[in-house]
Parts: C-alpha cells; sequence; structure tokens
C-alpha cells in the first residue's frame, strides 16, 4: 500500500539518522543512507563520483576527524513524489566546525530498496 | 514499449535543441524543454525557484540580451533510467560569451509528459 506521507515521513526519518552519525563522527554510519551500490551517483563541482566505496573514501579523506566532521543538520525545503518507491528531495546543510563552518544545497534521489529508503544520486554543492 | 535507448535518445535530442535555442538567443525557445507547471523546480546556490514562468522571468532577467546568453554547449555525463518514463541525466554545460565564460555541472529529472520529455528538477550549479 503505497502512502506517500509515510514514505516522506521515513525519509526524513533515514536523513536524520545520517546527520546524527555524521555529527558523532561516525562517517560510515552517515554513509548508511546511501545506496550500497557501485551505481551510487555523487555529483559535485568536479563531476560524478561512482558508488559506494569511492564516496566513503572522499568523506574519510576530506573529513579524517571531528574538526572537519562538526555538527551537521539539514533543512529539507521540497520533497518530490517522482514514482513509487522513488522520491526527490532539496536541501540545505550546515557544518558547524572547527575548521570552518560550510553550507550548500542539494538534491538527493531516494529509492525504497530491499525495504529501506537509500540515496541513489546525490548532487551537492 | 518501453525502450530506454530510444527514451535515452529522444531526452539528449530535447537537451541538445534546446542548447541550439539559447544560442540564438532565443530563451523562449530553450524553455521549451522545461515543464511548463507552477511545480517545476529550479535549485541553485540561493535555493529553489518554482514554475515555469519565475524561472523564464530569472533567465530574461540575468541573460538580457547575446552578450550575456552566448553560445552554449552540454556534455552529457550520466543518463539514469529511474522508472517508467523518468530518468535523470547529468552533464556540464559551456557557455562562451562575450561577459565572460561560464560552466557548471548540472543533474536533470526528466518525465514524459503527453509524450513530450521534459525537465521537471534541475540542480545546476
Amino acid at each position: 500500500m503505497e502512502n506517500k506521507e509515510n514514505d516522506i515521513e521515513a525519509i526524513k526519518k533515514a536523513l536524520q539518522k545520517s546527520a546524527e552519525d555524521w555529527s558523532k563522527g561516525d562517517i560510515e554510519g552517515y554513509m548508511n543512507v546511501y545506496w550500497k551500490s557501485n551505481e551510487l551517483q555523487f555529483i559535485g563541482k568536479n563531476g560524478i563520483t561512482y558508488g559506494w566505496e569511492e564516496t566513503y573514501k572522499k568523506y574519510k579523506k576530506n573529513y579524517p576527524n571531528s574538526d572537519h566532521t562538526g555538527q551537521l543538520t539539514f533543512k529539507v525545503l521540497a520533497t518530490n513524489y517522482l514514482a513509487t518507491n522513488l522520491y526527490s528531495l532539496t536541501g540545505e546543510y550546515y557544518l558547524k566546525r572547527e575548521k570552518g563552518d560550510v553550507n550548500g544545497i542539494f538534491t538527493l534521489i531516494f529509492k525504497k530498496i530491499d525495504n529501506n529508503w537509500v540515496i541513489v544520486s546525490d548532487h551537492s554543492q
């Protein structure tokens, strides 16, 4: 039974859990919301990073310790039903940290796979 | 009958036509590939612009003449089947113009509506 409100609530909850894990310095926990596939796409200003492992490696390299990871919060701006088990979500991220605060905007494509909501594509800037 | 290769070819063709119209200074022609709906989402660094009309107005304001519009080309980096009549496409844009060249990366969500492929969401940076 499809219920868009429940879907969106579950997606937001998965995203919130991810931010909480990040803020504990747990990048692997944060990465649980991403599709564990070589087809995962992470799009940034320099192009596309393919795959869960590559994305995880980049995060570990760019955020080596808690001075870098800091405290992450998300503000959801829009959620859109695309098709059964498929939504997009646009939001802002705010990273408060020793190394200097960072913020930006992202659009995620969420898909329900094996009963879990996962990000299959993340365009962050 | 679903045929992903044909779908992707049609999507690329619609995008190519859009760039050609832009390069003639025809912003309205360029905008034909966007969903003519108040629900269209255009995501940039400052947030979400909603609706075809608002997006068109912003383009007209930011690109008032051919010194600003210049010559637009796209390079497609990835196309992804999401669901029936639904794809995402990530690419790079290159704008050569008098006012100074600009380039960046974008992720589009394309949907087939009334037998036309239109962009329902554009995250450009």
